[in-house]
């Protein structure tokens, strides 16, 4: 069988594609000799699987869309005590190159503008620019899962006209915020954001975040689960210019635009997107990228408000045999689920002398569910003087020690927890 | 076994209770008499289930965090583009009560600032102010589940201080914002900020939300799933005020604060939560409220930037047995999930002559998963002339129509299906 | 012979009278209805003389004209301080209706928007809106030196449609920068506003401004000069709205429109002007009349920072006669001009026994001027031993004590003054 | 005679000299180790007369008040239209150092916030730099009347700490507003700044301003009246910062500030006013020099808005002697001068055959003055018939052709005109 999901790609991108206004960057010859009529799309899931479609092996260089990544390494290099004091977190309203400062703090109001991510490119590590900007491509490649490199034309041309981020350079330095030279500082950011990528690349790069910040492919951790988050979160509220609440409302994901055409966005647990094409809009955002993640929002239930519903039926049954209580658990388990399970069982008459948690189908248990199950453990076993025994043959309930003595009885199947219980009864 | 959640609960409360700064309300004398020292917490499932702790049935005036409620009554009595056309979404970086219009359009930037939500309650439907009144009582009333009243003393001492509600109320009329008479909309707007409520009350008018708009108790489909995102998108970007990007990287989840003390969290598919504790801090949001969902979101995983893995393990297991390949689906199961299970079937080898997909253990299939999989079975019956059958026996994929004339043939077990593809065979 | 001033009036007319783009304003009908091609003009001299071309003497609503007169009264009434505590005097660079109040304060900007005219308005003494209105009235038809009466039809008209103006009513209750009933305010307010004036009566009133708040025909003092300048100073950088800077760099002399067509200048000591055209600019100021002041200012020199000579040729001629020095000093003396006299007697010989200065040219001395020469009076008496006298037959230096006991002796003729100093020799 | 003129100022240095608050600029060590108690005071007369008290002949950077001299320049050297083109003239209410852009056409606002300055330097003739300043070293000197030099250490210190000015340079290039190399211009501003002046130079430059462009000592015309005129209006909306309307009202003299602690007040046709005193407020203006400019100008009625009476008394006096009118005319006469004269014969019964004004007492007739005396002698004789003669020994009134083939006969004194017309007669 062929796969139905480039179809379906082929199927959007026909869509998404009509007589749009924009037109590319023009700032730079390099960025205004683009072909406006590129179009690709790309999607990597959390497993590491992509689908493309279109000019998705076309190069570009990545721009802003540098910006989350830099901020994420940023976070892990200098921390976030350190980061948090350099960079606020606030939407600001403005264009993405205006020198938009808070006024008290005179910090850049959030990473997502040419302030913060100046301020974000000089917390990486590195002893001067050019060692910063290595560190950054290397980070960027194990991202991508290959070595980028940069676009030297579009990397001189862009120095050449860097005005205004000289200009944020040397107001950051004013006010504290940038340590070393201006110059230096922007020639690096400058420098990163002509590295060149694919829309392939951005979209592996987007679902090292989508899963937590573990590359898909190869396994590695290259950003902690609170970095992510933090980028993540950025993204959300600052990622698309000055329109955030339009953004939220409509499309609902974590996206971040770049001038080249790029267009990344980020469904938490489940996949990265990114679609190239170098028509630009007012607010300097791919315009058929745009489109594509409105349609893609709507067309596949990907808006962070639609509802799951994570907290129906994670009890999918339960049932007294041989004197014994089983409650069969299942799915992703977070607080409202594992809350399920403890209201049965707190409700119930408990007329039995043994339970049996049966976590066989369950594929994931959250920290607070992971607690909740165990404190259920240590009541019934302490206070209730039951017997209770967990089928978990995937571990997804690893070191289950319930506190005050009691580490709950673990078993591969529910014959062998109900021997167990009633053996011990 | 008594629950451990209210114990949770408690401990939670005892850990967020210090010496904090801040102050009860003072406009108004009734607001002032409010008792600093109380706190109270719920939270209310999408099951229905409720827990309290402290002060949970005392009753408050429910102030500013009618308004997200009231904007979703608005959207669906008014509809979309209506209220779109009137109320922005865009987060202003002003305090509440500040007049904060668009430049260009005079619209309200959101309906969380009390020009927009002024503006959301002239958008109810009713004759005149007491008809909407009275109908945003009975609304709030259902979602609470009992029947809620007016405090009589706060509304009359509001009133007669509601100099600036009524500044705005007559900025908006000359915009064109508003119909009517700008004192009338005002005095139906601080009388829905009246109406008394409980911790109780709000987090189960908090679960209605995050169970997509039906009420989890009655069951009663009280907001539209369209309207629930959209007020869930506001209350995320622009429902704490001037820090809309420090909550959302913080705490992250959507939220709303009134000036009598009162808090509420929506995490979509698991829970509404509410707090009450009258001491405000310099951005009017409850200080103790504030602690406490820091610490929930820490404590709990709430930060909606956590990363679930949706996409990892729906496809549980698959093996072959008497030529028939079976695919067994677990979980929620969204577009990565059902992309996991067409990529194992695209990729294999496709030597056998008949497929089962076993969505047995399958307790949610979103609507492009659904798709995705019908395509599957369209595919492989059409296209690769297999024989394809379906085990669903809880109706998850209901309407099994593939297209192109093709039905899935729909089975209780996957023996039966066994049975189904080897006699067709 | 007939004045040519009329007719140097006419020619400015007709040269400034074309094509204007520009519309009468529209907000109700009353203004709506106005001849968008009357056209007059009015100047009027701290003498009394009034001369008038075109529609002079065709009756309109004083509009915002008034908030200097209002501004002024209040300054009366309720002194300097209570004022200052309530309004600014910096421009807003906002349009002339928007709630522009200072962030740290709440005070508005500065008294001709129109939150500071309201604030002004409530400053005048008066129990209430009533006896306010008719206080204002009874002074503007003093300044005016006729009876004014309102235009009801406006009055009532502009209070139906007056929701900008009691948003800010209620905003300024809410800062609490106004007192009393925000609505009985703003209905006062409005009131002021539809006083019926002339072009004619405009340029008296301005012409009191310029006389230092006399009113040239009457004799009576209106203004304090402290509150003239004050009043003057606040139209000079904030009455022409939001190009403060514009006007004083292009025109240069205080001035206010008013939505109605009017518009007003002052020259102070010289004359104050006025135009009647209906047709209003972007910025709501009057098209012809703004071209107008453009053209008188460069026509006839009024700009205030064309620099005067009031320093040079104060000492006309010295001689010395029979050995007596004799000083004419001419004209207007201000310090500069005393200074040039006293650098010339410092500079001196001072061979002679005997000074007199010649005042009899000097047609206006200054405080600091007077002090200056009396002091010139007491160290030629007591420091050199000099017989000193002065010649003043108008009393440009009456009570001409010089200090230490020292009184200048006056003459009325040079003889006399030569008489007695030699005979005191 | 001693003068009394220098007892005044130092009079004025004692009251205004207390336990101020304050303290000297500290963002470089060369202002930091200037001494707070410093405290110099020089004017200058149109006249050329200079008074000096206290430390008035140390050196110290003249700092931002070369910014309305290098405006002034700049005018003359790239014209109005360019200059205004790229510089506009509205109050920023920003404080000094901030990026000042209006938003559609990014000029910065005004010539006196450092954006404005460095673009008027800018402007200034010269192939690069190095010739920009070294014009502007020698404008400033004729300005002051002897060679200037810069301070060396403050040059290079300043401009080792420019980050916020190279900020500003880059600014200015990205919008376009800045051609070259902006580090080049902002080094060329820098050194503009740090050239050295005493209290007493900046008198004689602010004296030249007052004197309409011409040096009162060497009588060189430095700037153009237009010029002058430009650069005052601008001092007096944008000169003290961010309180321009509190300055207006309070002191109401054009006047700039530098951060070395001088002050200098513009008073037209008077003089000009130098203060150096280095402790600054918070608005980075000398803080003895603001109370020594508010005392000044309460107690010399230097307020532009104080009325002078240059409308009054311009007619000394009329009489017939031998069936001759005469009219004595005197002082400066502007437009309400000439007025008063013009009515007096207009109104008169004209049963005299000749007439004769005698402008013998008259130092200044303005421009429109001169046209309107003209036209009374053209209206007399062509349409009334009668002899008209002028008495002008100082020839205010040149050039007398009054149009239509009529020219005033000029005598040197009355007795002559006498003769002269009764013979004509």
């Amino acid at each position: 069988m062929e796969s139905p999901i480039p179809d379906y790609l082929r199927e959007l991108l026909d869509r998404c594609t009509g007589n749009e206004q924009g037109a590319v960057a023009d700032y730079i010859p390099e960025l205004a000799r683009a072909n406006p009529d590129r179009l690709g799309i790309a999607m990597t899931t959390v497993e590491g699987a992509t689908y493309t479609v279109g000019d998705a092996d076309i190069d570009f260089s990545i721009q802003s869309i540098s910006k989350p990544f830099t901020y994420g390494l940023a976070l892990s290099d200098a921390g976030f005590d350190a980061v948090l004091s350099k960079i606020g977190v606030e939407p600001s309203g403005d264009a993405f190159n205006e020198i938009s400062l808070e006024e008290v703090t005179g910090k850049p109001f959030n990473p997502m503008i040419n302030a913060g991510a100046i301020t974000a490119h000089s917390l990486v590590n590195g002893a001067d620019s050019e060692a910063r900007v290595e560190r950054i491509r290397e980070h960027f490649s194990a991202l991508a899962g290959r070595e980028l490199s940069f676009d030297e034309a579009v990397n001189s041309s862009e120095f050449d006209t860097a005005h205004r981020n000289l200009a944020i350079g040397y107001m950051l330095k004013t006010v504290g915020i940038l340590e070393g030279d201006p110059v230096d500082v922007v020639r690096g950011y400058i420098r990163q954001c002509s590295l060149n990528v694919t829309a392939r690349d951005l979209s592996i790069m987007a679902a090292t975040l989508a899963n937590g910040g573990v590359q898909p492919n190869t396994g590695e951790r290259l950003f902690w689960p609170s970095a992510v988050r933090q980028a993540l979160s950025v993204m959300l509220t600052c990622g698309m210019y000055d329109a955030a609440g339009d953004w939220m409302s409509v499309v609902g994901i974590p996206a971040k635009s770049g001038v080249a055409g790029g267009l990344i966005g980020v469904l938490p647990g489940q996949i990265g997107i990114a679609v190239f094409s170098p028509k630009l809009d007012d607010h300097g955002n791919s315009v058929r990228g745009v489109k594509l993640f409105e349609r893609l929002s709507r067309d596949m239930g990907l808006h962070l408000m639609e509802t799951p519903t994570l907290g129906r039926a994670s009890l999918r049954s339960d049932y007294v045999k041989d004197g014994v209580h089983v409650f069969e658990v299942q799915g992703v388990v977070r607080f409202a689920g594992a809350e399920a399970v403890v209201r049965s069982i707190a409700e119930g008459d408990q007329d039995e002398d043994a339970y049996i948690l049966d976590l066989s189908r369950v594929y994931e248990l959250g920290d607070v569910a992971r607690r909740m199950l165990l404190e259920v453990v240590r009541r019934l076993t302490l206070l209730d003087k039951k017997k209770v025994a967990i089928v978990d043959p995937d571990e997804v309930l690893p070191d289950p020690d319930a506190g005050d003595g009691v580490t709950a009885d673990v078993f591969a199947t529910v014959s062998e927890a109900m021997s167990h219980v009633k053996s011990a009864a």
